[in-house]
């Protein structure tokens, strides 16, 4: 097991009724930044019930609606204005992953001097922030009990990570019957997502790290477990459930401290949103099995056959068939069952003039991962995924 | 799944020379109280490179040494005034859970005007503790990373578990090299220890929390593996770090919150140990399977099959054979491979004389369990282990 540092502060309440804890924002101020997206809260009651509630703690709330998908920098920028202009003192996100990455890092922006760009480009300059509150509203990120946020700036075709302690949030409301009118295209690419941080974590050069490595195959056979659970029954509470907090745990430092290498299928996904702005689980879905395929050799056949045969059950002593059939089973899984587009075609990137460009970006940002990833590599994992 | 809050603040340094964080308790002061248990940190090099770390931290350090294996309010009493003559501001706790639990309630009784014992008897009594640190010599309790502790009087044979969050430790530093030189005996009784508390977590009425269902399932598949490796190897690095860090998750919140009921092997266990002295681990082990034969039934058979399956591996449709065969696997475990005692009168209890006053402490202290007991059960119980 690699030495690690773990800490994990985020206060969750999880369950049927758990806004109510919204109350709790009265702890640090009265006058919070509300931050949303498209206004579903609006329809589905979640805004008013908010509002309701803070309304009773005594908390005034400024609001920033219109968070897109992939949020972008100039959003931030504008919450950092209002923080600053209106003397805010705590950041409210209600929504999904694209919401609350935002809300960090305006929260980080709010008590940084310079354009929040630089928080994104170099997270050792977000030391300090304001605190950070959420409702989620879409089990897919786990951005609600960690400190990572993901920020795009379209006119550069950039989309980069942070992540400083300082932007973990202070208190997340995890309900999951908030979840149940996620739409099925939104739930199948939420549970890619999380599936897919749980493979980062759990393809690794570490081989002695047995609990990170029980825990990661059971987050996989709980998310392929409940996926077609709540493709089928939108509103069947425990599969939501399960999915939300398998989620939170394939992200928030339990199953990568001690244990993980460096991501690689996030970097080369975070290029094809920064140039074509797809659904990031979508890319992750349609980029896995291409990686795996590619970084499958002598040498991590042994992985790809525990992985066969503890999450997905297979049978067989031949270490390579199990991972073949492994393989398939991972594409048949996202590609059938949870009815995701199966190559970058379907997701509207019909040319590869950006492929070498993007695999540069990417080879850059995934040094150090579990099998080393050449721009070359990735322009023929592009290539297999189109 | 059950609503619930999950909280775990304690910040965790894992790995070798994991002990420089100690600098870190100078944010809480200049003055700690030392506690430790018989002084095997003196032999192995711990305590001297505690202080030297401490004194270069500028942290003063106030001793308190002898803290018993079943700790007793006496030494907590004695531990209170120390902190409150000598305006100590922290309490570090080197050694096993022992140790670590006795340091919470002295940490609450430095800020609490009665006597201790209020605190252990109602844990609502405990709102404010100074900062509690522990660097951990022994994987078994989970005390490191959790809100609880358990002390006895024996002048009236008591033993009581409290808990409250302002007893949580602010930083744990988990070294598995420290525990290279734990016995055979209490490498054998911690992984008893931190079994049952996966058990206790574990069984539950509670049937659609998958995540954690699955995480137990990874803890004690953890400790079946790793806990031979250990008595066969002492300085097997990654058997000691898997045991030390599955004992943390056996306890800290992660597999119980949102699915465990009420636990009732402990209960049965504090009994014995209040009357007769016995080490809590081998008091769990011989309870434990006797307490699976009584409350194995037509409604809890799909359970214990489902632990044989999963954590034993064993095959067959018959869901009673399966679980009872799963129940032998676990009295073989730990009563041939791991060397333990197998009955009361193995460790030095040889009459029933206190069984019904036992059992109906132990009654009152687990209503709610998984299986409803009473005294009756109870002493059954404890008549099938003797």
């Amino acid at each position: 097991m690699y030495d690690f540092t773990f800490h994990i502060p985020t206060r969750i309440n999880f369950g049927r009724g758990a806004i109510s804890h919204l109350s709790e924002l009265a702890e640090s101020g009265n006058k919070a930044l509300l931050v949303y997206g498209g206004g579903s809260i609006k329809r589905n009651g979640i805004y008013d019930e908010a509002l309701r509630i803070l309304g009773e703690a005594g908390v005034e709330v400024t609001e920033l609606s219109g968070v897109e998908p992939n949020p972008r920098i100039q959003t931030v920028r504008r919450g950092v204005e209002l923080c600053k202009e209106q003397g805010i003192q705590m950041v409210l996100a209600i929504g999904g992953g694209s919401t609350i990455d935002a809300s960090k890092v305006i929260a980080a922006g709010a008590l940084y001097d310079g354009d929040p760009w630089d928080l994104v480009l170099d997270s050792s300059k977000a030391v300090r922030a304001l605190p950070i509150y959420s409702v989620l509203t879409l089990a897919a990120t786990g951005s609600e009990m960690d400190c990572f946020a993901v920020i795009s700036d379209m006119t550069k075709n950039e989309k980069w990570g942070t992540g400083a302690p300082c932007m973990v949030p202070t208190m997340s409301v995890l309900d999951p019957t908030y979840t149940f009118s996620v739409s099925r295209r939104q739930t199948a690419a939420g549970t890619a997502d999380m599936m897919s941080h749980t493979f980062e974590n759990y393809f690794t050069r570490e081989k002695g790290a047995d609990v990170q490595k029980e825990f990661c195959e059971g987050l996989l056979r709980t998310m392929v477990k409940n996926g077609p659970v709540a493709l089928a029954h939108p509103d069947d509470y425990d599969a939501r459930a399960n999915l939300m907090w398998a989620a939170s745990h394939a992200i928030n430092g339990l199953v990568g401290a001690g244990s993980a290498n460096a991501w690689c299928v996030h970097p080369m996904e975070h290029e094809l949103s920064a140039f074509y702005d797809i659904t990031h689980g979508e890319g992750l879905a349609i980029l896995t099995p291409a990686w795996m395929e590619h970084v499958l050799s002598v040498d991590t056949v042994a992985d790809f056959a525990r992985y066969g045969r503890r999450v997905w059950g297979i049978q067989g002593l031949d270490d390579f068939a199990v991972a073949h059939e492994a393989i398939a089973k991972t594409r048949e899984f996202f590609f059938q069952t949870m009815g995701m587009p199966a190559n970058l075609r379907a997701v509207g990137i019909t040319d590869d003039k950006n492929f070498e460009v993007m695999a540069q970006k990417a080879a850059d940002g995934s040094k150090g991962s579990y099998v080393p990833l050449t721009k070359d590599d990735i322009v023929e994992i592009y290539r297999a995924a189109f």
